[in-house]
């Protein structure tokens, strides 16, 4: 089918079915005997018990297998800030997923409110039916100030849009490092916005290692916005991107994206369409790895990037090879994440996420360094990777 | 099964399926094709077309059939103020039930917080995905405040306890009059009890015709609670005791429940167990109309009450006659009400709800002013009168 043709069927779909989701019982429900037991008088026992023993609330309600979608539609896709109500039909294709690669029952929850003290509040507060929060398209830096703030609600709340994109894109990096024979610590990184995606993906590239307590880091990593390198002497850097300058940028240079890119091993995009051209490309270091992955349309087109001697490219679109695709790890984190029942999703957890996405590709090339997004085993590799990494 | 075996069975039962509804696909999705319409890219599409006409939402979302079931934990079934965690057997049952009886997708939102404030300003902030809202076990006198501070919404808010209870109360008096020939607006009840139910009782018997515009309604209630009659003496009474004092007891009467039912037609009790003897229904005036409907126990035994001369008698139980269950009403009012894509649930719906489900009873009879609860038909006669009934 041709992208175009998407549009005109996806409305369609969505038209003919007004929505994509429907809530079902778990059983039928026909006598008066089977109603006295899913409903009154009988359903006062499960209450009762949940009542004296909190815990049983993973035994007798649907907690333990349900995830909230959460968005208040402030980023939503490349369409920016539509609101909650225009969100909702991607809030129902990420339950859709959810449901699909996982077996998860996820629901989507749209906010009317952008304030990040009241999301934060709104979501305490409805927490009691889900066994964890998947945070989405939620615009940066409000981002990061909602995700910390709820990191003590005793579930994991995880930003899809930062922590998914970073754990795929990693699982991809290390794989492009086994294909070029590169030592990805050593690796000279830009990449190419700050926002959400751009951000975490820095974070997660600054702390791989974790095994043993040691923090074994990408040591040069160098990351720009729309005005260039983000460096010492800028001083329009809000707080995320003065943070984020305490571990990049370790020679302070400065200039444009195409500067920085100069020698690098590796580019990054998480930003914005046709950013580079093939001249670019050849600036860069030895077997450059690329991850152009502005959608729909990237920094640079495969073609392009190969030109300029691109040896493994890999970007957000289904029709190149290579897809960096979240739906590879957001279902098996959350699967994972709620079979042992975890308080949080820690870096431990998203390490080992990445690490065996990596894996699922049994011999990386330069093709394929990440497993194709319908691949229905990847699910049950990662969730029992996430599962096993937990420790309270 | 006894009574006792209810509970065994629904722990166990609850336990098995850890929890009672999921969350499913309306359609399959296998393809790379399908994905790309029902997720990225293709479901851009209907986002930018609800941004750009909001009313498309009702076209391109599940909000056209979607319904929260809203509960603060304050006031679960007969075990009170047992927290959200708790209440989420009876939230999840309830959405099975919208399920079975008006095929509706409801889901359960289980608030930890119980300040009036904030619930109703987190209700505001969820409901983009939702077609309507249940409030549902939330205690007296904070319910009348949550709900009356949501009508502004643009989507119905309907606490069942009050309404639910009210509308089918009502149905099943309407047919006790037809059998015993009593005429309803001369009828002088007692209404025991003055929290949700109660009120919502007592406020829907006293304007009980809205056609043309004109409020007949039944001039004498008496309404009590645990001190007795509720009469202009008392200084004891929260604002919604007094609200009622200003169109009920119009003989300023005084003493107990007792003494109120003394020539009484009309005992409806929603309190507690044990609560009358035969001896006090012979007090009653000529043909008394019964209707103890404390649950599990009422406030006394059908048996009791026919010894004293009640003619007929309903409860909450499902083991006796004349079965007064909210399921009658809740699925069909917000099957219709969602038809129409109602604002607000309004007092002509309400009453329009409960003379069509009176009229579900062909032939009226002492064992029967109240259909059974599990009749499959009521829900399409109570929609269609509630849909009619809509004026925006």
């Amino acid at each position: 089918m041709e992208k175009q043709d998407y549009f005109k069927a996806s409305l369609e779909l969505h038209k003919k079915y007004k929505g994509k989701i429907s809530v079902q019982p778990k059983f039928p429900v026909v006598t008066k005997d089977d109603l006295s037991m899913a409903y009154s008088p009988g359903v006062a026992e499960p209450c009762k018990e949940i009542h004296k023993s909190p815990e049983t609330i993973w035994d007798y309600t649907n907690k333990q297998n349900t995830v909230a979608v959460v968005s208040d539609g402030s980023a939503v896709l490349g369409l920016g800030n539509i609101g909650a109500e225009a969100s909702i039909p991607v809030m129902e294709g990420k339950a859709l997923l959810f449901k699909k690669f996982a077996g998860i029952d996820a629901f989507p929850i749209c906010l009317k409110t952008q304030n990040v003290d009241e999301i934060v509040n709104i979501v305490k507060n409805i927490s009691p039916v889900f066994g964890g929060i998947n945070l989405e398209d939620i615009s940066a830096p409000r981002c990061f100030d909602v995700e910390a703030k709820l990191q003590d609600l005793g579930i994991p709340v995880f930003h899809d849009d930062q922590h998914g994109t970073a754990i795929v894109l990693l699982a991809a990096l290390i794989n492009a490092c086994k294909v070029t024979g590169k030592n990805i610590e050593d690796l000279k990184i830009v990449v190419n916005g700050a926002g959400a995606a751009g951000v975490a993906i820095t974070r997660m590239l600054r702390c791989i290692n974790f095994d043993a307590n040691i923090c074994v880091a990408v040591k040069n990593i160098i990351v720009c916005d729309s005005k260039g390198i983000i460096h010492k002497e800028r001083n329009d850097l809000n707080w995320i991107k003065q943070e984020i300058l305490n571990y990049t940028n370790i020679n302070n240079e400065t200039g444009s994206v195409k500067d920085a890119i100069k020698n690098a091993d590796v580019f990054i995009g998480v930003s914005v369409a046709n950013l580079l051209n093939s001249d670019d490309i050849k600036t860069m270091a030895e077997k450059p790895i690329i991850f152009p992955m502005a959608n729909p349309i990237p920094e640079i087109m495969p073609d392009d990037a190969y030109k300029g001697g691109a040896v493994i490219v890999g970007t957000g679109r289904s029709d190149f090879p290579n897809q960096v695709n979240n739906v590879l790890a957001f279902p098996g984190i959350f699967k994972g994440a709620l079979k042992v029942k975890a308080k949080a999703i820690t870096p431990k957890m998203k390490l080992a996420a990445a690490y065996a996405l990596a894996n699922c590709v049994k011999r990386p090339s330069k093709e394929k360094v990440i497993p194709y997004a319908l691949d229905m085993e990847v699910v049950s590799k990662v969730s029992k990777a996430v599962a096993n990494a937990y420790e309270e």
